[in-house]
């Protein structure tokens, strides 16, 4: 953190993101902000916290605000001395960012704040050993209530009632929350990318989509496998189309995992599983990016997509995810959380992923 | 909102908050911008959205943008004639406002974008028929599952155990979602006002308080209820101090329901409660505010908190949740949800709020 702020030339800093706030001081309320002066670190939260925040927090004081907590911050900052303060502006708001220019004196408000984009996001993107640990059980944890699942979907059940099934398997293993609302898509509804559980019943002959995530520690797990309703216990009667098409996505997904190494570009990781795709003749129905880093938040740097240069690194965690949508017909797509190595990766998601007649 | 933009001076607006864009247009997809300029209302979003954007919006049209939502509804609104265009500055970041800046030409940028703050979100404060009865129904949905968990909670029972049962119920009864992390929090944990489930376990003597919301047809739940676990089947041998704290809170809770009318000040309804809870003694350990709005976001506007002049007007949903937290030792919070009428309120969560031992 230090390091990066003295790579950008700044002596202080406010923090205001949530995930950034836990990620830099541990405290898991939902209102705070951390300022940073050299080797002074400071949270500030509000009186609902008092007693979270003595639990939570490590290696930085606690100040209890009476105003809201980025003001205090950057007031505090100010007489802490400090001359020029970075914030995040992906993350503060137009109004945030004027209501901090408020907080501090008229003689030091002109050029007080810099703009940095991401800058704590984008540390948050490599994993340290503890993170990948616990990531690792998150998505174990998801792996085994999508194995206890495959005994419990069928046709009849509602997709909402599949993802009550699921979610209450979840909570019931330990998880904290679920990363997103979880993704339950059979049938035609397999056509829309993010088709929500909704109240259409299974029907034997469909292919169904789960995509859903657990949350563990505070991190989040990501998977997402698509299994075929057969049309009866001896023969499934699978029309070809659909097992092609399941089989493009699935060898666009292994290859694409096959190309994730420390060094290699997003973009190549992308094109891995489009190129699979294009010879399928299935390039437009991919209509998505091919994954994305997920963490404290289920959607984090890197974006694994096309154009996109950024190189990957030991210790980020990346989903690669993807899919093919033919709208009023069907969708697949597989995916899976793979934390990055020198050499290749781990995949955190090892539950079945071929084909799966239930 | 015409006559709102109008009353700002306002003749094209962008609006990119996802639940502004709900509000204005259905769609409910995670990445879109809506642009208004005179009569003309266009949504854009991405390729993912395609079928849901057609099955969705009404009254907008729509486009799939190949470059950042926002940038596309600022380029198209500069390309219809509009010279001043109002943004949120409390929903939209520094880093959000700079790409729209871009996104227009250099000779209009200047003064192109205008803030104004919670526009649409002050719109969506009051609520009309439709919206109000979808709430009354989420909000009884939430009443039939804590009905339902007055059976199923018994000391022995982990929070998160308590958690996902009460989840699973809200799930297989028809709820979309969760409105936040559900609440549960026991004997000492119930010291901290947002005990979120833990692995604690129930005991018998302690309170226990749920905390918990529904999402139906997109729109948020919110209700708490805080309850005793007997020590025997046959006496409570509740402490005094215990049955004290609670009925001061309940007491505090009724006298601020009554007190809500269209026309009164949110400031008079927090007043009320804090009133009795200072003649008890427990000012200090009503550390937050008496309530706040709901709808299609678990926390909208109106605060109901002390120096909140803003009146309250027929048709606004919110929330009555005094509580009292004493570190260290348990904590009792009642909640209800209310909606706002020209005579004082109709209750939306008629479940129990008395004094009950499980």
């Amino acid at each position: 953190m230090v390091a990066a702020m003295r790579a950008k030339g700044l002596e202080a800093m406010v923090i205001t993101h949530p995930a950034d706030v836990r990620w830099v001081s541990g405290f898991t309320g939902s209102n705070a902000a951390v300022a940073l002066m050299g080797g002074r670190r400071r949270l500030f939260t509000d009186g609902r916290y008092t007693a979270q925040a003595k639990e939570e927090v490590q290696g930085l004081s606690v100040t209890i605000a009476k105003k809201p907590v980025a003001q205090e911050a950057c007031a505090w900052l100010e007489k802490a001395g400090a001359k020029l303060c970075g914030f995040d502006a992906a993350v503060t708001s137009v109004a945030a960012l004027e209501a901090m220019k408020q907080a501090v004196s008229g003689k030091v408000r002109r050029g007080f704040f810099r703009a940095v984009s991401g800058m704590v996001v984008r540390l948050r993107e490599v994993k340290d050993t503890d993170e990948a640990e616990t990531m690792r059980q998150a998505a174990l944890l998801g792996c085994r209530v999508y194995d206890e699942m495959l005994g419990v979907i069928e046709a009849g059940m509602t997709e909402i009632e599949v993802a009550a099934e699921l979610e209450y398997r979840a909570r019931r293993a330990g998880a904290e929350a679920m990363s997103f609302e979880t993704i339950v898509a059979s049938g035609v509804r397999g056509g829309l990318p993010h088709g929500k559980a909704s109240g259409k019943r299974l029907a034997r002959g469909e292919m169904v989509t789960l995509d859903f995530g657990v949350i563990l520690g505070g991190y989040c797990s990501d998977m997402t496998r698509t299994v075929y309703l057969s049309r009866s216990a001896r023969f499934s009667h699978v029309e070809a189309e659909q097992k092609k098409t399941f089989d493009a996505v699935l060898e666009a997904q292994i290859r694409a995992v096959s190309a994730v190494r420390s060094g290699v570009s997003c973009a190549e990781v992308d094109e891995a599983a489009r190129e699979v795709l294009r010879t399928a003749g299935l390039e437009k129905e991919f209509s998505h990016s091919t994954g994305h880093g997920v963490g404290l938040e289920i959607h984090e740097g890197p974006r694994v997509g096309a154009k996109q240069a950024q190189k990957l690194e030991s210790g980020m965690v990346i989903t690669i995810e993807p899919g093919v949508y033919l709208a009023g017909k069907y969708g697949v797509r597989i995916e899976d959380t793979v934390l990055v190595t020198e050499a290749g990766c781990e995949v955190l998601t090892p539950s079945v992923k071929s084909w799966m007649e239930l």
